[in-house]
């Protein structure tokens, strides 16, 4: 297993070819999942170790990647912490009674990942067993910033001004917030490397929303105290979007591997990462819609700008859209492989 | 007019202190307006030149700003070309049959501006008269990508994925619609120049989520051609938000002032937009919320930051926020004034 070429690459060790992984690569756009998902909630599935497993190597079996990731959400460590929440149709997550003061922090309850969460890490050792050696499993969690803006903001939000307004208004509640959640997300990490994760990621998705210096001040030293509490148990990546302007920063705070977005190129993103960790990275995921000669012609762009050094994950920039045809993901996959051996 | 200090710092001109207005400077966060909005829609406002004259003039005399921005709505042109709009309360701009297909794009019917955009320069003849040349007023139009954007997806979008999709899948469609909306644009501000606006911005709020390479290949010419039409009638302002990894590419687009987002350092990203550019920015609107102390130390590194270099002009990173306290824009105004005369 520590041979693979994922984990390979996570330590900037030479591959034969470029390790391919595609975020949401379970999900809506393939008919599995669909049909999955009209018998059992997105949350059943969380919470039910062998659905999980079942929807974490579907795309294991139809396409070519080169590592699975866990199915499971970001939100789950929100309601043992007392922040209930679901998945309203057509508008993604609802938490049912957001934060809107330092109160309703110090009310936060902490829990054990191991009891709380125990179905995502009995989940983690049936896929393990399924999956026998064939690819890596990648775990993960949200990190503080994006996690703590889905608990003020309630769902999704285009300007994330009441995260912001407490940042600003309330800074000691929100570094107890970050604080608390920093420790349960590199608790829950933790398990989930005891249960068997070969990686990690921390997905900071909407981090890109700060500027330098706020999260410098707001969101750096506990996405550290995460990396710092794995310290060199498996590899970590540690991703977000929007991130063009932050990038020192997001190294700063950890990740043997940064995730960018297309919004950057990768070599430029490369330079400003420093030579010393790997990427991951960088396709615009609605590229993925077709046609797919554009597809190719960026795949290759980003082959050519990485140049076969050590330590390059082919991924996209975020994750798989749902409209995505499975044939595009598929051929992505392929054409990747074939690619960057012919670029050896 | 000319020896204002907003317009002289568009020219990279010295000033005596930092010119500063601020997007949606007329808006919700204002009781006159509100109480303006319980009689009239929206887009009623827009259309009635008296109105729109009250409305923009509200903020000039509140706040210490040193230029009046029309009050309009960038959707403006799409009715005249057969897309009709409406705001829908709480949800934004909902397009009532958006653009799905190629054969859309060709049903889009041409207008005349002055004809059927005549309100809003009769508007601005009022709003200059009533202004008598206290502070030069702004005219604007919305960029051919975020227009597109809107049109194709039919309100707010989060991934933009459709718009995209039509890009990619059919770019000789997309840059037949994007050339229409650049030779409107173009002539509805010189339309709005020739009825007496000082400056004009183009606003592409949204070209943030386009790759280095898909704005060059999807934005960039149509854009250029708007500024190239311009030309030296007056100044203009380039503006647009999660910019960071573009600001090259929007320089190269035009513009004599380049708006930028709170999410790069000011100094960075004048840096790469080069020093024969202006600048306007950057602060963080959320920061007006308060507490004030905040806003007013990030005011200061940004001052700091510019260290008195000509070519600054004050501004947000993006429109002001509707729970905004009044009294917060007012202070923000004479603190950029005052603490920029300190710093000369």
């Amino acid at each position: 297993m520590a041979t693979s070429r994922f984990l390979r690459a996570c330590r900037r060790e030479p591959v034969d070819v470029t390790p391919v992984w595609f975020m949401r690569q379970a999900g809506r756009y393939m008919a599995e999942y669909r049909a999955l998902r009209e018998r059992h909630s997105l949350l059943d599935i969380c919470r039910a170790p062998d659905l999980a497993t079942e929807v974490t190597l579907q795309p294991v079996h139809r396409i070519e990647v080169d590592a699975a990731i866990l199915f499971s959400d970001l939100l789950l460590p929100l309601e043992p912490m007392g922040l209930p929440f679901d998945f309203i149709k057509g508008e993604g997550p609802q938490i049912e009674s957001p934060i809107t003061s330092p109160a309703d922090i110090e009310r936060l309850k902490t829990f054990e990942p191991r009891e709380a969460l125990g179905h995502v890490l009995d989940a983690i050792g049936m896929i393990q067993r399924e999956l026998a050696g064939r690819v890596p499993l990648i775990g993960f969690a949200g990190a503080p910033f994006t996690l703590a803006s889905y608990a003020i903001e309630g769902g999704h939000s285009n300007n994330f001004a009441r995260t912001k307004a407490l940042m600003y208004g309330h800074p000691g509640a929100w570094h107890r917030l970050a604080d608390q959640l920093a420790a349960l997300v590199a608790d829950y990490l933790v398990a989930q490397i005891e249960a068997g994760v070969d990686a990690v990621q921390v997905f900071d998705s909407w981090v890109g929303v700060l500027s330098p210096a706020d999260y410098r001040e707001f969101a750096l030293p506990h996405t550290r105290r995460i990396f710092d509490t794995i310290g060199g148990r498996v590899p970590t990546i540690h991703f977000g979007t929007g991130t063009a302007a932050i990038l020192h920063e997001l190294r700063e705070a950890g990740g043997d591997v940064i995730g960018v977005d297309w919004r950057i190129p990768i070599d430029t993103a490369w330079e400003r990462i420093g030579a010393d960790r790997a990427v991951q990275g960088n396709l615009d995921p609605t590229l993925l819609l077709g046609p797919t000669d554009r597809m190719f012609t960026q795949t290759d762009d980003i082959l050519q700008r990485v140049g076969g050094r050590a330590g390059h994950i082919f991924n996209l920039g975020h994750g798989i859209l749902p409209s995505t045809p499975v044939e595009h993901v598929q051929m992505l996959a392929q054409y990747v492989h074939s690619a960057s051996r012919r670029m050896r």
